[in-house]
């Protein structure tokens, strides 16, 4: 099926939108009246930049309150009508959406409605042009899709249908399997839009948090099945209008939305791209940083050791157990400081994996770097952060450690880190819910619900996506805004160990820093739970945190941060299914009074 | 009465927020358990802190889930009030709030609740606290203040009464009369939260909307009227929590709490500060640019001619009929490059405007500039424009215009422009309810409803300020978010004229350039209105916009844009009480489209 997106999804000018929507490859758009007003083009220049572009213009949008007003109103409307059928021709396009009234002038009166409808319709056919009318979720008389089907089936014109939106027909409850009565030819156009499950007023809902399918909590699936058996041939469109989509770049934004198009269609049948490969661990992390020693540092006090160098690269490979972290001191790194820039994840089928992620629109990142690497498969998440998917030394692939030559001397291994418990990385704040999307339908890795936390100087967000084990967990988090404080945007990397209170101490006599917690916690701790006072007394003096679910315990502690980037002791006990967000606030305090002043 | 403010309404660390409150003149402050776990000084530092401070700690807060538990889970509870209250005794607060329980293991049994909270009554006792219980509004069975209020006087314990919440009684829609008839001793606190009326749930209404009194849609004056006269004691305190003040910063947050207390006890008659002195023109509108060049030829081409030079500054005076603009080259300019810094308000008691302002916590801004200037009264808005109490020419008062010297050569006046329609100023994005407020309290101005406008960047906000006649009216604007194009940034100052089309064609023939339109623009102007083709070619050909209300028409066009800095000329006929919103998002495309690129 062919799929279109409405230019008002988009921010920027009405050619910035064009071309997003064309780079992305969506087949078509909806033109949204003001952008079309406020474009310098004339009609006849933005028809000719569509079809340059490999766009039809597949609706032209919307006409209001036309229908079932007194007759005088009525001409006036008809008047308008014909202006924007003419404009229509000039712009190469045959639909318009009507939407239901919304005027006071407009009556509860069906027949008047559809003799009304009809008679647009009468004036549209002479321009060769089809009406879709749709019922608003916020409409004055007519408010629910059977309704506005039952004024187009008795208006009875050829040049009259129905537009289906799938925000207007889930927020209002209507069951939407009625959608199978109406006859498929009758349907002019499907717009889709998701939203989060809020209760709040329809219209700001409707205008302010609309989502990409897949990112809200509405069955938009299930919908399209049901036009899809109605006989429906048009175009599958998102019309998304979304505060934080207006101000993102419309090229990304463009990408996300043909992205959640596409898992869409995956759904229904509609399409088949490559299965998902769920990754089965974390193989490495990688730390870009322009100075190896702070980091360097941290790792060694951690127990990490250096245990083998990139043949062609400046980058080392720290192990302990089977966490590994790369430190990588080549040209990015003085580009953006240090920062968490890769994660290498265990893959059942590294090819595979990466035929999916490109199908679904990931960029893929050149395959092999040096002629004598490893070929790696590796494609980027929307935040930049590179993805690589791989084999540490299995049999059938070549593992990605073959491009290191061990190192010479290595000092004994720690043992207290066994793995990589998570990784958390900061979205640039308009792509919080695009991460997700991404996470969940390239890697095919599940999401649990998103987390409000306070941080002293804004509200943060934080989202987690898992493998099924829990061997691949990585916490999407988002800042509170733009410029807020960069507190929010440090990224870090959680070990997995059986006893954190061994390995922080370990930690500190070689001559680490954990980040210190206030005291005021470690009482509040006293009055929630019972401890003895020696474990009390432990946490307090390592600054360790202690969290509790109905399945189990956390106990958790931080280094301190080198640029933007921390690592954190995890012990989890039980089946403990968190992150330890309650102490969040705690922590970014915390590291918020550790930052040098000025 | 005392005013207090609880910490969670301010951004920061806890001693950042307590500074702030001390600053901003409130007496006392709630204390926030996470703020004072996050905290690294000890309970006995932030009591010392506070004392230090000049306040006190009118609250803690607060506990949950307490009561209707079952048994064993209300001793543990008991043992963690226990701590608390220890807590509370080193801290020095003495009065701690219960909020009604939402846990799962609440049972709806007012019985047990009563014998429950009566229980925890006695324990607080024993440390010389007092517990305040509050129905949240989405308590899991109290949720209303009445019913609340029945527990309390069932549990019948001196040490045990009521907290009220504006916000938890107001956003229920509970009738706030009924407090009358709680015995004024027994309301413990009074916690006032304003917020927008909103149909949306209420956690997250009270969550993320909260605001201060006088900002939202509540009637809180009525309700401190009740608790007045129920006999209440205590302080009147702000609880407000909001996703934008946790990334303001926490001072100007806390002067605009505190100015908005001050407007509240005004109103019940709790506070007398000099009454408002309504502006009764613009006298002037102050431009500062680094260079005079640019500006200058936009005047003269307008038709301004500059009639005078300030005797001892950089200051030229601009005129045409009562449109007075001061084009200031001072030091300021070099700083912020050209803006609209300062408003000169015709004042028919600018001394007694000036102390108004001032006992509403307006910093007031030197009065005499230079030994030989005129006394000018002027105070700081929140987003620093300076604010001049002014009267031109009058007879009883000096006039401002005495400090500057008549220009030696004057061009003819112009006559297109007969005075400032409006001046339209861009607020910081986390002050647009605070620049609402100070406008209508401080001023006396009245406020419109504020207006959602698309740009192709993101969506502004907009909301006038006015006096009774529209001899004043300030357009206050807010962009889309902190790093957003700066589009959203431009100020300007629009200008009256009788005719618009003479206007702009006078300007144009004086080499002004007119920002110019998109064609499409008025090709839907044909089909909504009936004009003449003439009339439409004209707007057409200079870039006029037109709007229509109830009340009137509306016609405007705008210059080409001077660093951030442009002008508007606008034609009202009839009662026109708008400006034009509906055109705004052709008007801001138009702006981006003529930005340099790059």
């Amino acid at each position: 099926m062919r799929t279109s997106i409405a230019t008002v999804s988009l921010s920027g000018s009405l050619t910035e939108k064009l071309t997003a929507a064309s780079r992305a490859g969506f087949d078509g758009v909806e033109i949204f009246e003001n952008d079309l007003l406020a474009s310098p083009l004339t009609p006849e220049e933005i028809r000719a930049r569509c079809a340059d572009l490999g766009l039809t213009i597949d609706l032209y949008q919307p006409m209001r309150d036309i229908e079932a007003v007194p007759s005088d109103e009525f001409d006036r409307n008809l008047r308008r009508a014909e202006h924007k059928f003419r404009l229509m021709r000039r712009l190469g396009a045959d639909t318009v959406l009507v939407c239901s009234s919304v005027s006071p002038l407009a009556v509860d009166d069906d027949a008047l409605a559809a003799r009304q409808l009809r008679r647009l319709a009468e004036l549209a056919q002479d321009f060769g042009i089809r009406v879709a009318y749709e019922a608003l979720a916020w409409g004055r008389h007519v408010s629910t899709y059977d309704h506005a089907w039952s004024i187009v089936e008795q208006a009875g014109h050829p040049a009259l249908g129905t537009c289906l939106d799938s925000f207007h027909i889930l927020a209002r409850g209507s069951d939407p399997k009625g959608i199978e009565d109406i006859p498929g030819e009758k349907i002019f156009f499907l717009q889709l839009a998701d939203a989060p499950l809020m209760a709040m007023d329809v219209l700001q809902w409707s205008r302010h948090y609309r989502c990409f399918p897949g990112q809200g909590g509405f069955d938009i699936a299930g919908l399209v099945g049901h036009v899809i058996r109605a006989g429906y041939q048009g175009p599958l469109s998102l019309e998304v209008f979304n505060d934080v989509f207006r101000q993102a770049e419309a090229g990304p934004t463009a990408v996300d939305a043909r992205r959640s198009l596409l898992v869409l269609q995956e759904a229904v049948g509609l399409a088949e791209p490559p299965a998902p490969v769920v990754p089965s661990g974390i193989a490495f992390a990688e730390l870009v940083t322009p100075d190896a020693e702070p980091v360097s540092a941290v790792l060694e006090a951690l127990g990490f050791t250096r245990t083998a160098r990139h043949r062609g690269k400046p980058v080392d490979l720290w192990q302990q157990g089977e966490a590994r972290v790369l430190l990588n001191t080549g040209p990015a790194a003085r580009r953006d400081g240090t920062s968490l820039a890769a994660i290498g994840l265990e893959s059942p089928d590294p090819a595979g994996a990466a035929r999916r992620a490109e199908a679904l629109l990931a960029p893929v990142l050149p395959r092999r770097r040096a002629p004598e690497d490893a070929p790696l498969d590796a494609v980027a998440a929307p935040d930049g952060t590179e993805l690589f998917f791989c084999v540490t030394e299995g049999d059938e692939h070549p593992s990605w450690t073959s491009d290191f030559e061990p190192a010479e001397r290595q000092s004994p291994p720690g043992e207290g880190v066994h793995h990589i418990d998570h990784l958390a990385l900061t979205q640039p704040w308009h792509q919080f819910d695009e991460a997700a999307l991404f996470h969940r339908s390239v890697l095919g890795l599940g999401a649990q619900e998103s987390v409000d936390v306070a941080d002293p100087y804004g509200l943060l967000r934080s989202r987690a996506v898992t493998n099924a084990d829990g061997s691949v967990r990585i916490a999407l988090g988002v800042g509170p805004a733009p410029t807020a404080d960069e507190g929010g945007r440090a990224q870090h990397i959680a070990l997995a160990t059986d006893d954190v209170v061994t390995a922080a101490r370990r930690f500190r006599a070689a001559g680490g820093r954990l980040l210190p917690m206030p005291p005021n916690y470690y009482d509040d701790l006293a009055a929630r739970y019972e401890f003895t006072d020696d474990e009390l007394a432990t946490y307090r003096e390592l600054g360790i945190l202690y969290d509790r679910d109905a399945g189990g315990e956390f106990r958790h502690c931080y280094t301190e941060t080198v640029d933007r980037v921390f690592f954190e002791l995890v012990q989890r006990d039980g089946d403990y299914r968190g992150y330890g967000a309650q102490n969040a606030p705690v922590r970014l305090a915390a590291q918020h009074a550790r930052r040098p002043v000025g």
